[in-house]
């Protein structure tokens, strides 16, 4: 099969390569692809060298799969016209997330939703996905009523600009020497920015509602309650959450750690008296949702907390959308 | 009036002694006091060298006010020890803050429960402070029901060493070098820790305790409901939390931002769109308590969420442990 990445030159799509190399997908050839601006330059796909085209609507022709991270704006101009060659696009932006014709889909929780789409698949925030990856195997044992999700996240989620501002701020504040920044509105060396993107005019962040309303339409639970605080923290990758949650029944927590050890996808890191629980430096380069400090919850009726850490490049971002290649394709690919 | 303070030489000593020089109090002698391996150094006080002394009872003598920041060990040594020769100590450890003959106090909110004081104040964790001074006003407004705390705390909270373990730790990580973490348990640079004390059986941590009975002590609410997580962060100082609350009535967030700018020791920013937020490189130096991002919960009842930032050696100790000092002398000492 064809697989097209858009955006192949972004921190994402160069996972998304990497993740497209270790799948199961029937794989023959990849088309990198990008803006005007990316002409020219080149990614390497299993060891390959491939050159980058800018988009067009001809690359599309006999793509099954394309992959999409270039940001809302070429999502909303070129899915459709890649699905109308007959591609499946699924799309890392949050242009089409909550457009109802679109799935919003984390194969682990709901692949069944893939059986409705008409050509865009939308893969969600990379915090709400780690988030959930927790959250849904509880919620079919426990039967999920209200949760809250306070991030700490990493700069790569921003881009590749951000990891370099984070570097070379952290530096000078170390030798004494000022800096301007650039990518982030705030100093972000060794300082905590509560702002990721823009707000509404209550002051609520758009990170802050995609974590409200991408889980009750991946949850399908449309009035789910949800509050949500975003802030982006010093850290190069990985993105930490404190999860609180209330249930209808009252949580065990040597049995969650149970439930959320066999559920796929999701690695248990509990023993905090040892020092063990998830850090952003553990969860780097993995595909797994870590997940530590299960607890009871000391304020919520059957409540249980939790700190989840997930590398927001690989299941928050393109490990996610290639296992949603792998669900569309794999009943074809494996014959 | 003479004022001994225990542990002059750490990270919070240095700070009351910086506030003493700013208060209120009519200071005549200040008496630094320490463990024997202090022996023999000195600290500046109104631009004296003042020799720091091993901690007798003598030592106590003619104190009318006695700082402790030490530890907890040395506070339950000395604290009644100081007492009994007539001093009031204001002791900023843990170990008497949950004494049921102690009052545990943050001025602006319960300073009436000095006059029950037997020789012993206790001052408030650094992390509860900062949470309590934004809740209180708002609680007396709007019947406060529920809140939770997720804090990101500063290393300078840990004290010197891990000041100097995060600029280490971070210049190796910049220089592609290895670090030897001695204070942390784990890698702080670039990293999330979430750790802070020891650990119960349920894997709730003492920090998080601490949150949920301070908070209901100082209010005088034993059964409120409180949720907390806390986690230490790559930052220098000032504590960042995430809070979210539930009150009897509906908060009208303009309003709720009215009644923050009205109380003494808050500070409002918050102007979002135009980046205006607390951020923890605001709050460092300053004795008020810093607060934005004042907005509905999602989630929550007839709810209220904010951002939070101080200076957890000043609000959330130092400072608060001599304004204890100015509120049980201010009587005397105004005259």
């Amino acid at each position: 099969m064809k697989v097209a990445v858009l955006g192949a030159t972004g921190l994402v799509g160069g996972r998304m390569l990497e993740c497209l190399e270790r799948s199961s997908l029937p794989v023959d050839q990849v088309l990198p692809l990008g803006s005007e601006r990316s002409r020219g330059r080149a990614v390497i796909f299993r060891g390959e060298e491939l050159e980058v085209l800018p988009v067009e609507e001809r690359h599309f022709e006999g793509v099954s799969l394309a992959l999409f991270s270039a940001g809302s704006g070429p999502s909303k101009a070129w899915a459709p016209v890649a699905a109308s060659k007959g591609a499946v696009v699924v799309d890392n932006s949050s242009a089409w997330r909550m457009d109802p014709q679109v799935p919003l889909v984390v194969p682990e929780i709901n692949a069944a939703d893939l059986a409705w789409h008409r050509g865009i698949v939308a893969n969600p925030n990379c915090a709400t996905i780690q988030a959930l990856m927790v959250l849904y195997p509880l919620h079919r044992r426990y039967g999920l009523c209200y949760f809250s999700a306070v991030t700490y996240q990493s700069v790569s989620g921003t881009g590749r600009g951000a990891v370099e501002e984070l570097k070379g701020a952290s530096a000078a504040y170390l030798a004494g020497q000022p800096w301007e920044s650039s990518v982030y509105p705030r100093d972000i060396a060794f300082n905590l920015l509560p702002h990721i993107g823009s707000f509404d005019d209550q002051g609520i962040s758009e990170e802050e509602w995609k974590m409200v309303r991408e889980s009750r339409k991946i949850l399908g639970m449309p009035h789910l309650k949800v509050s949500s605080a975003t802030v982006r923290v010093p850290t190069f990758n990985c993105h930490g959450e404190a999860i609180s949650a209330s249930f209808e029944e009252k949580p065990d927590p040597r049995e969650a750690r149970e439930i959320l050890a066999g559920f796929k996808g999701v690695e248990v890191m509990d023993d905090p008296k040892g020092a063990v629980y998830p850090t952003p430096h553990d969860g780097a380069g993995r595909g797994e949702v870590l997940v530590g400090r299960i607890r009871p919850d000391t304020g919520l009726e059957n409540g249980l907390a939790m700190w989840v850490v997930a590398d927001n490049l690989l299941k928050g971002a393109a490990l996610n959308a290639v296992q949603i290649g792998e669900a569309l394709f794999s009943g074809g690919a494996r014959v």
